[in-house]
């Protein structure tokens, strides 16, 4: 009975064209040109990496996209128990016209080369949105991206902030800075009004969100002008007493100016929590961060509070904070759940953390999911995994536990699938 | 199967006549009037508040009951989804003969003339706990409080005292102190005094507990007597010099001079454990709370270790300290697991605590559930909620997974249900 | 349709024969002699004690087995509902005989002598082996253990060594060092040198693996030899500035040399992360440990990076780690999951533990269980719990909701049972 009914949520679920808002899509280069841009995710190079497969064969300079993915491929065996495996063959048999179960050093260059063909298609970009039901993804753009060249009503601008609040002073991260808003920086009023000239340049091009990754150790707070002044002259001045506590309180200056930015350029601020960059240095490409789960949102105390104007739609990067989340966004107005981010993108996770979410939190105030990919390819087996997720527990969780009729708990999920993302975001 | 089994096992745990052995009900006034003393509980207003409805709304001075309930129903379409609005359906349905599964806007007042009519009766409380299965609640007193007028044997004293031991530097609290034990504490002795002169009151009016909540940073330590009164000097006189560490030091000295006297009043000591007042500042009345869940019960190992003779009946706030609670009651003879508090009394996170629970904590040491609630009628649906997810567990993993026959399965869930209250609270 | 499934996939796993990966047997004396060693098992001292039995009535010196057995068999009501007493009476069943589903006052003593007469048959061990279809098991041998007189391929040696990492400080462990390698260790230098011999000896015997258990607040780093010495020469003198500093040096360096010499001689190196000893000063033997959930693998980043030679099969002993234990595993090329430890052996933990990392860490790299059992019928009840939860995690998540086919799902079952045990510690 439960297989059935689970299966006729889905159905409904899946009928619904979606918004992706989160991605790393480059809006110029937006889907695969050969299945090594496909396998070169870094869930399976670093999976594959993991399991034994040298990093110098996954990364080696020049290396033709068919012999990398021949390479990957006999690699592959020891991940065909991971879901990130499932997304891979579910997007093949959908795509590709894969039929199979696995690729293997056996089928694999067949289906290379059905991919190479589709993706070859002028309008691959565009079957590929089609087919996955998504009409437009969020972007994570550089702050000096032109943003330009592009459809912005499909490809939306998002003000990606990590190098501004954790890495400006590095020479180069300034230089950018002054290239993009011909101010150079000299003092903590000088950078408000180059922040403030990022957000113009975002806004105008249609932005709908500004976003940032953070570490655990991370605790924003207000700093007073005449300090951030005094930290940002040590910190680009490389003096030698420009210690961590100036490189804080600047990271914190700014953090604080893009939330007043945020305020002023009504912009929600995507906050993405609990990540240690570089902690695997071996690793390959994007396969080094990981994270240290003893983080709370009591550290997000003073910014909650302090902004009540700007929406936080918030992803943990560990379940173990999944409950700090929902119970936050129970009670802040301007908290709201969002997604389930990277180590917490396994079914067992979701499901738990959905869950409890969905019988917590107001239902105008949770973003079901974002698929954070970086070809168009991997929506549309992601979002499925999450829709399947989602139509399990409606199913378990209302239909049967609490009596909901099966078009309340549809009406339910597509709002969490869609509606909220287009009211949150102010898509319209 | 599975469903029809978990009906029976329910059906069975619903029979039972029980003790709430924590609620915050007045005995003076236990039940409600009109509906708004039901919408008025913060879970509603708090998730209105949350979804959008401005505080200013809800908390209008002076405002008409009627009016009250008007705009707080036109505000909770957002969270039909929660556990917390099935709460309130459930409980119209079984005692106001609501016949919708929504309450809105175009039915509402006929909800609230059925609630009003039925409120008015003189035996209502009554009818409450009748209806309810409820035979005794427990109550949350103030230190001082007079506890006279009404039939203990039906609404039990229990001795709270967050106030003694969090805000004694308040001149309102030692006031209060004084009027009610005659005794102004100008040192530790004195406390020592005033606290055994409260407890020798609330034991003699037929207390069966004293109970506290407890921020995640607090850490039990034993104090000496000459430390605790330079301490309480400094506090008291107001001296500049009175900072944490004195506060700490007195607050440390009054939550151990409170376990010796559950020694010697053999009384259970109830430790609510993991929450941080008054977050959100601009959150609802009882609104603000929010918490950190990086808490250990290792903070609690000095006081399980001096305090033999005393059972600690444990709560905890966040489902990630469950199996720290549920690993210490299992080693600790005087450790024993209450209920599912607050932001851990949703139905996923119950589920899996409870699971946890029930396969590793000896039977006799688990007591299963309590309300929680203001106002009686609040028992009905929450205890519905808990016995479900009872009989859920119950038959999936001792019934299906373990082989179990169904009577012992009821008969495990009735120990924790009832048996473990009266016998833990020594009711007999 | 999943009840028969589970079935199924849970027969075929039960064929298998197996190798327990991690015990505490003694291989001179592997199997019970009366059912006092398995009642004396800390699961039921500490639960028996924890449910009200005094620790004397369990621990009385020179107390008769049968009167032992007949002591906590009156005490065992309490815990009839635990997983723990489940493996006592499935025990019993499947080894002596017994057909009732309690244990109790009236039919312990034919238990009693029924187990007496298997137990004292010569083979009784290699019966339970047979029975158990276990083949071998791995050791938990102290350092100075001779490692004589039994077959090294069915008792495995693995060096345990904590007492040389936390407790080199006392007189008698360095005396022993001292006895098992000829070096009395005056410098960091003869400390490794020391420790290289116990490797060669070990080495010599055919252990497999190295390990030890870590107190939560752990944190490995390198630590330069001369700082080694000075660290050596106070703690050795017992000198008075021999404070915590020192002694963490000390152990840090031990440890460091431990993998140093993993390296050299290619052993994995078992880390148990998490527990804290002596927590509960009073309770029974082995039943005083306890943990502080608030730790992090991000403690030993610079122990991962540092050892890419070495494999680490990882424990831990709080499921709240669990998602950072898999997120590593999916990482690190080096470290590898190991079963479910002590607190998080119960059903619900393995459940939720295992499916995470079933469907995230590449299936090579996933230790399924060990038993850490005492005496060898412990391996029965234990495993046959673990593969229960097993057939149900790959019934309803790979097959049911991930469409694999019953062989998949049990070719899968099966490496993480046996075949990642032969290839990670190199059985062959």
């Amino acid at each position: 009975m439960s297989q059935q009914l689970r299966q006729r949520l889905f159905d409904q679920l899946d009928a619904l064209v979606l918004i992706d808002p989160h991605t790393h899509i480059s809006a110029l280069d937006p889907a695969s040109h050969t299945l090594a841009d496909i396998l070169g995710y870094h869930y399976y190079t670093e999976l594959a990496h993991s399991a034994g497969m040298p990093r110098e064969e996954i990364e080696e300079p020049g290396l033709d996209p068919r012999e990398k993915v021949r390479r990957l491929i006999e690699n592959l065996g020891p991940l065909d128990n991971t879901i990130q495996y499932s997304w891979l063959v579910e997007m093949a048999q959908r795509l590709f016209g894969f039929a199979d179960d696995r690729v293997t050093p056996e089928n694999w260059e067949t289906l290379y080369d059905a991919a190479l063909a589709k993706m070859a298609q002028t309008d691959w970009a565009q079957q590929v949105l089609k087919t996955s039901r998504i009409e437009s993804v969020f972007l994570t753009n550089d702050f000096d991206d032109p943003l330009e060249g592009f459809d912005t009503s499909v490809y939306i601008p998002c003000l990606r902030t990590d190098d501004l609040v954790f890495h400006l002073a590095r020479p180069e991260v300034r230089q950018r800075l002054e290239n993009a808003t011909g101010i150079s920086p000299a003092s903590a009023g000088d950078l408000r009004r180059a922040i403030g000239a990022l957000f113009q340049h975002f806004k105008s091009k249609g932005a709908k969100a500004c976003a940032i990754s953070l570490p655990p150790d991370f605790a924003p707070s207000r700093v007073a002008e005449a300090r951030a002044t005094t930290a940002l002259e040590a910190v680009f001045e490389g003096r030698t007493d420009a210690g961590d506590a100036h490189r804080a309180a600047l990271s914190r200056f700014t953090f604080w100016t893009l939330a007043e930015m945020c305020v002023e350029f009504r912009l929600p601020f995507d906050l993405m929590i609990g990540v240690n960059r570089g902690v695997y240095e071996a690793g390959v490409h994007q396969g080094r961060d990981l994270y240290d789960s003893r983080v709370s949102l009591i550290q997000y105390k003073e910014l909650f509070n302090a902004f009540p104007q700007v929406t936080f739609p918030i992803s943990v990067l560990a379940s173990v904070t999944n409950q700090e989340l929902a119970s936050y966004a129970w009670i802040f107005p301007n908290v709201v759940t969002n997604g389930h981010w990277w180590y917490s993108n396994t079914p067992t996770f979701i499901e738990h953390d959905l869950a409890c979410r969905l019988e917590a939190v107001p239902r105008t105030k949770q973003i079901g999911y974002y698929s954070d990919m970086y070809k168009l390819e991997f929506a549309l087996p992601k979002f499925a995994m999450f829709k399947r997720i989602l139509a399990k527990v409606l199913a378990e969780r209302y239909v049967i536990d609490r009596g909901w009729s099966e078009e309340r708990a549809v009406e339910f999920g597509k709002q969490v699938l869609r509606g909220n993302v287009e009211r949150i975001f102010m898509m319209h």
